[in-house]
Order: structure tokens, then sequence, then C-alpha cells
């Protein structure tokens, strides 16, 4: 095992440290591409992830953690120790767990994922919760998914709260942002995706609804649903059928059902 | 329509007040069995369903709300308006909406619940976030589910993030707290349920488990997951195959996804 690179700092002011602090307020990727994650569970996740992470950062206190992690990272990282109050003033969470990374994700080229065979694609369309947002890229991961796009102002994934609730996939999901309906409608058609748009009424049952194949899955924001745009312009619209009074399910939900039942039936087809 | 009995608060030592901030705050039923609800949209669930909104509360900025609240509730509530300042110090949440609600639920006998053809029960087995908790009560209500069992300290459904998460449909499904695993599992195989716990391995493919008929879902907790004692009394495991390097979904995810499959086998039997 390689010894790390660690290095003391107790600035705040320190440029690294103020590059912290601000990618994990803003939740979005600075200039130099990277952003911030927060707490052991998904800086660990980001060092078994094909993505740089460009700094670790730890309170004193989290020393111990830190060279678990450390020795993970197998000498290929830089780290910094902060004094506990420093640590505190640049995280985010309420009960800070004093591990801290600045990740960048690798450059990726969207026909490129789209064009593999039988691509699993999730298209959201103006979704507002971190969380759900999270927990999408996490069951895409989980059933195969090759792709996300993120269409008409959908909240970052970069949000702390995404990236937690996606517990590291946002790591390894390629992601594409601030396309339009339009241009994601037509990417999908052009590549010979089937284009399927969930909504809580006026479709076909979801597990009579053929998601072998290429696939792109529409899901809409959690109030307002998909746009009639969508609605009007996919191939088909799934819905799964729910007993009164419930009227609908939340949108990850939703979204993670359907991608269980592309699993499902990918698998029955073998 | 008739009119609503409204009568205007103003002292926040009033006892109806005082009873609502502590039931909002704890998140637990008081002696009268009442508990605290909070939005609008909650309210509204609340009126629609079988429970007895003992109060209606709302700040005097909220007062068209509170009228449309009455209107729908036809008579049948009592309702008071506060000033504004004294409804953010009983308010939980950050942006209080000016809405809130005194409720109770309806008596309910276990082996009733129990006792219809084909149940579908959950069994959460110490569960602690409260978000997953309303959530998988708003997927049971959605599959046809019967009743839900709480057992080894599962948190509160009566937590108001809870609430928010079942959008309404803690009104509806019957639950029942402070079980015993041993006694739930009793219980189950006593009223000859097949009982079937959700794990992230080392079961049968959820898709190829039979959940017709009488079923009990076993789901743990977020971190551990079913106790040992719990995996080797039921009948069987069930997991949900996923794609490496996930090793597993959030506790609701899986649920839902669990009580989906229910679902769909039970409408394709028919």
């Amino acid at each position: 095992m390689k010894t790390a690179a660690r290095q003391d700092l107790s600035s705040p002011q320190n440029p690294l440290l103020r590059a912290l602090r601000r990618a994990l307020r803003e939740g979005e990727p600075g200039a130099d591409g990277t952003f911030g994650v927060e707490g052991p569970r998904l800086v660990e996740e980001a060092l078994r992830s094909p993505v740089e992470v460009a700094a670790l950062v730890a309170a004193r206190s989290a020393e111990a953690r830190l060279a678990a992690l450390e020795a993970r990272a197998n000498g290929r990282v830089r780290s910094y120790l902060v004094p506990d109050r420093v640590f505190r003033a640049l995280a985010q969470t309420e009960t800070p767990q004093g591990i801290a990374a600045l990740v960048r994700l690798p450059k990726r080229r969207l026909e490129q994922c789209l064009e593999q065979p039988n691509a699993l694609v999730a298209v959201l369309v103006g979704l507002q919760d971190p969380g759900n947002l999270g927990t999408i890229l996490r069951s895409l991961e989980a059933f195969g998914g090759s792709a996300c796009l993120l269409a008409e102002n959908t909240v970052s994934p970069f949000n702390p709260k995404a990236a937690r609730a996606s517990a590291g996939s946002l790591f390894r999901v390629p992601m594409f942002r601030r396309l339009k309906l339009a241009e994601s409608l037509r990417l999908c058609n052009q590549l010979g995706f089937r284009t399927v748009a969930l909504a809580p009424r006026g479709g076909s049952e979801l597990r009579r609804v053929d998601l072998r194949g290429p696939v792109a899955l529409f899901i809409g924001q959690e109030g307002s649903g998909l746009p009639d745009a969508a609605l009007k312009q996919v191939d088909t619209i799934a819905e799964i059928p729910l007993a009164a009074p419930v009227d609908s399910l939340n949108a990850a939900m939703a979204a993670t059902l359907a991608l269980y039942e592309a699993a499902r039936q990918r698998a029955s087809a073998k």
C-alpha cells in the first residue's frame, strides 16, 4: 500500500476549502468540473467508482475514517486534514460526519451511451425533488439503465440530497443535463427508441407495455406530471393501476416500478 | 351546505391549541387518541377519509383555504381561526401553510383486518425513516393492501414526515403498532398467511415468489435489514435482482416493488 499524500490545512480561506464550501453549498459543479460530496459512505462510493476524486477533506476528529478511505484509495488521492470548526463551517449537513470530497465525473458522449443495444434510458422532465432524482438514479443503475437525461430544469443531481439518495449511483450512471424535451424526443426517435411516458391515468397498464429493446421512459414533474407535448408525442403512455382512492404515486416510486418492470420483462425474454 | 361552527382563538394557552402544538411536535397521539396533521393537502385527505376530524385550525391569512375545507366538510367539523403568529408557533413545518387539524383514527380489530380473503399485509420490523414508512403506507393502499403491522420500534406513522409521505394513506390503511416480531410471525402463521421476507440477497427472485392468497411481507430496518430470527422463520425469502455494483434498494422502494409484484400477480390470476 502506498502512503497517501496528506496535508494539514487550517485556514478557511484556503482556495481548496473555499472551493469545497462553494461546491457543497451550491450543489453544482464549479468551472473546473468538480463538485462536492459529503459523508463517509458517499465518499467511499466515489472511491470505488470510475470518477476522479480530486481531494479528500476530513475533520481532525474523523482522522481514523480518513485513514480507512486513504487505504481504500491506495495512494491515488490527495487528502487534507482540517480543524473540526473549519470542517463544520464548510459542511452543509446538520450533523457533519467529518468527511467530504471534491469529485469530477468523466466526460461522456450522449450518443455513445444511447447507442448501446437494448439501452434503457430515463428522461426526467422538470423533476423538482432532489431525493426523487437520487432515488431514480439508484433504481436506474439497479435495473440496468444506460443513461439519465435531465430535461426542462430538472433539479441538479449534484444537490447533496440527490447525491445521498442516489447512494453513489450518480457517480456511475451517465447523466446529460440541460436538454429540452423536444430535443430529447427527437434524439430518442432518431435512435430508434420506443418512447414511453409514465402517467397516472389514460395509458395502457404498465405490465402490458413492451419494455424490451431500446426504451426511453419519460417521467414528469411531481405535481403536474408530464407536459401535454410529451404525452402527445411519445409512442406509448403507461400507467400503473392503483386502488382508489390513491390517484398517483410519488414520481420516484412510479419510475422505480417502471424500471423494475423493464428489467423483469428483459429477464423473462432471455 | 350547512354553516360551519367557527370560532376565533387568540391565546396560545388555549387548551386546544396546546394539544395541537404538542401533537404536532411529538408526532404521537395524545391520551384522547387525537394526533396533529399539517398542511391543506393532508387535512383535505383527512376530510375525505373515514376518520374523525376533531378540530380544524387555520391562520388568519389562510381564511380562504379554511372556508374551502369547511365547505368540503359540510358543517361536520369545528373550526378555529387564530392569529398568524400563534399558528407559526404551533406549526412544525418551516414554511407553514396556515392549516392544521386534530384527527382521530377509528379503532380497528387486528384479526378482523387480517381475516379478509387474500389479505396483503406489510410487517415493518424496526423501520426508522418516517419518509420510508409513509411511502410504504401509500404503496400498500395503492396496491390493495389490507393492513400494516409495525413491529420492533418502527418509527411512528404519526410523525409529520410519515404523514406527508403517505399522502393521506395513513388515514385509511389499518395500522397496528407496538407488536413484537415473534407475535407478528405467530399471528400470520395462525391465520394461514404465506410469510415472505424481503432481503437484498439469499432469496428467490421476487417475480418467482407466489404472492397470491394471504401474504405477509416482512420488511426490515434501512441499514441492517431483517433480523436473523425473521429470515429463519418466514416461509420464503424474496430478493429483487440488482445489477452490480448496486447492492440494495431503499427500503421503501423494495417494499413498493414487492407490493406492485403482488398486485401484478393477483391481476394476472384473474
